[in-house]
């Protein structure tokens, strides 16, 4: 059974993500995504689970920036939980008890309305993560009373749950993803999704718009791109890019060697199956088949065969 | 030596371009373009002169339609030839004596300058070709005094030229195209030319964009591109294009797999050498080079290996 | 009421489309596009009507050059006529009886299965228009036995139609366009069409794909475009161009602004009714509403209003 | 003299770049970017001074975040900060002492190679910001030996550098943007940046491009592109876009207008000078005349005047 490493803490959204993936796999828990890819490529873990982006916060950068850079690894899945959070304490504590809470500034920010609403006059203080919001609190000296948190959290930390599903958007999303040393990619799914990173040959304005046109030109439709500081200065970036589809599809591999020629660098960081199963819509033109036609006439007509 | 077919009679500009070329083969001049095209179908000829495009007319559309259909043929080679312009008489006219001229109307055109400054008095009549009319004129009953015609006219008539170089335009073209049947096609000589037809699969606004991004996005050129009705109905196009480059160059041939991909067909109509010479400047990612490197690139990461 | 130039001589189907849309207008019947628009031009008609192209044969080329040149003219409207051609004879001849058929090649060529099925023995003579062959054909001691021309050229020579409705293709049609002397434009219908010229800047690969753009990203759908030489040499062209939509529309005139920043020249040669009256399909954000909604919105902006 | 709110507590970064722009201004540090902006909102502070991006971390989500919603406010200026990180400890300290380092997780990230030279064996440890790390560090009880933070939080808190200069990049910039009440924009300097947030119609692959085109067709380059997550489900974003230019440029506010009707709601951020001082080189057609004087023919034509 693959081992897999996870951003930690225990009682994480990443734990809770890790487990309705993989229920039995052992787990080993970092501080970092970092720490967690370095387990993997050291071979300590068989895979990694991070978060990638959320349907609120938006992309985790660290997850973008470590997958872009060091030792390769690929992205072998995805798991979309939804995002639910508990007001966490000790025990003995009563909902009317709570004055201090303390959580991950992003959890705060989507608690906003229970807060106000229920816990009018309690101040909130923050934390590494909810995680570590939760194991705080369950320290009985704590000086907090209760902690924002995921629910899996109360049940490592022995915290009690005053409240349930306190998030002012309950449709909050958080998209994870596994990843694992180099080695053969998972096969197509007919609902894929591949992603990569996009380093531009020099930093000139129409850049974008000839990393879309290659997608365009083949029907590869973009999920999602950020840009991302190269390090070199303001106005320097890199694209980080899912695409639908998998890079075994003809119009995926065919988009790709168009950026590979026109980009400095494309870092492959993936096909796999879409958490969502949403089937691609073809252009036409685009199928496989239609390739394989396309080919042959090449063929053909490079033969003076007319 | 083979055979050539040309648009006729003897003393048209074709037979001089077909002269340049291939001065010593034997010819066999045709009443139209269709009829030199099956001339080489039939294999009475092994190649076909016929003019494609003149820098002041523009495009020779029997041409083009005639190779957008009927059994399928290959240019192998084109000519640039200057069109330079005699008035042609019996030996016996002098000048002062010239009444009445005639000429194909596009001679004529390009003629107006001489005409109005030299013989302003003088009426023109019309003939079906300038060949035409410099045999017209031969006839010693005509009642024609002068032909405009191509100077190699005065030749095989027996006409003499009474003035040359009378074209308004000095500098003005003719592009012409040999044609043969299908067969091994002309090798790549860095300066090259590929002419194709693209039908469009049905008729949108956008496609001709979507033509042109096929070209672009691989880094090839358009050097023609010209619309010519299907027959179906006003507003009903295809596209009589020239790129550079050959087939076997590997951003060309991508082009045309797209292109075949998008449209409802395309027929490849060769790749020939140029007659100016002209090396196409590459953008960078589009060389033969870069499309091996990405292709391998792709092999590797469809392996896992990155 | 106007008097109208056309491209004659009587019996033309330029008579014929002029009739259909001005049946009693005074006409003049000029031996060339060209003379038809310098009769406007000097004051000695006040319209012309002229064929712009025809569903098989195209673009004609003499009328698109003459309206890219020369004082400027305006298209008030077009016009779109069948093509019907009928075989002519003088009143005693009979369908037997022909043996040399005199027409122009255009027409030859639309009528091929008939002149192969009906008369496969007759020889087949050229002249300069189909009305010119009637004419022909109308001197008694003419060795031609019948014309192929337009049913009008029957009347006006007084021959007898002993075929009609002899093209191969029975939905031909050609598009007629009426020019003007500069002056007000018709007012936007709802179902126009607006024509002009575009000269490129300089000779640029990429420069037809920039002038498409220009149309493209206001929502405006071209319907119809040639390319057409500049005189310049081969592979220098100037793109004549209709567009649907009026110059009034705010989608167009932003356009036709923007290709005006970018071409060397653009010549606008008028908006007028579309003969068809389809009405275009705007792509949100394209009306005027739209438009002028968004000049307000900026208006504020500017201001800091925001 | 105005007041400025910013993101505090005394001693960030923000301080440091407030400083460099508005020496004598009066300060009011607040805890995050949203509350220095509702100081603004409320009057209570006439501008505020938030960071947008870092030359390694990317974009301050929370700032792109709160600039896009709320009650809007403008962007009236820029300032770039080289950011310098100093290793900063209570007086009595001394280099070898240091076993324990408190700091930002962005801070220890940029300041990796310093640690892992000079203090190979120091615990790290985190705080909300690198003001609060300082602050945690000038309490002579704290546990903690040093912080990583701004120079400025020496002064600040009474700390003395054990270290300057200490961050693996020297070259690290972080632009910071100040924030007021919306009222007229600063005038046109030449060298200006314009701000805004793209909400797209309805979310469909082509988007991003379509929004990409309203600006290269008009010539204005983008120089910073990000997507950010509506809230509404993962591959739901909106984008916040810095383009050259000023909005009384007639390219960008065609652009702007071009946006504003294709999107489902722009907002509109801002027209300012740019720090670096970096002019815009323009493509041909699209300065401010070649636009007037387009407008001018358009008025013409429309007339009828050609």
């Amino acid at each position: 059974m693959s081992t897999l490493a996870y951003l930690g803490p225990e009682g994480t959204f990443t734990e809770a993500a890790l487990r309705s993936f993989a229920p039995d796999a052992p787990r080993i828990p970092c501080a970092t995504v970092g720490a967690a890819f370095d387990a993997v490529r050291r071979g300590e873990a068989d895979g990694a689970v991070v978060p990638l982006e959320n349907s609120v916060e938006g992309a985790v950068n660290a997850t973008l920036d470590e997958l872009a850079a060091g030792e390769p690894l690929l992205i072998h899945g995805e798991v979309l939980l939804p995002v639910s959070f508990a007001l966490l304490a000790r025990p003995e504590t009563e909902l009317e008890d709570v004055k201090r809470v303390v959580t991950h500034p992003h959890a705060h920010a989507q608690c906003r309305g229970f807060l106000a609403g229920t816990l009018p006059r309690a101040e909130v203080f923050t934390a590494a993560s909810t995680a570590a919001a939760a194991m705080a609190v369950s320290d009985p000296t704590s000086h907090y009373d209760a902690a924002i948190a995921a629910p899996i959290a109360g049940e490592h930390y022995g915290l009690r749950a005053l409240a349930t599903g306190i998030g002012d958007r309950p449709d909050t999303v958080t998209r994870f993803v596994v990843v694992r040393r180099p080695g053969p990619l998972p096969p197509p799914s007919g609902a894929d999704r591949t992603t990569l990173v996009a380093f531009i040959a020099d930093d000139h304005p129409g850049a974008l718009l000839e990393i879309l046109f290659e997608f365009a030109v083949r029907g590869v439709s973009l999920t999602r791109i950020e840009s991302r500081p190269t390090g070199d200065g303001i106005g320097r970036y890199f694209f980080h890019i899912d695409c639908e589809g998998h890079v075994s599809d003809a119009r995926v591999g065919e988009a790709l060697t168009g950026l590979r020629r026109i980009c400095a660098n494309v870092r492959f960081l993936g096909s796999y199956r879409r958490a969502d199963g949403a089937a691609p819509t073809l252009r036409p033109g685009t199928t496989d088949p239609d390739f394989t036609r396309a080919a042959a006439w090449l063929t053909s007509i490079r033969a003076g065969q007319v």
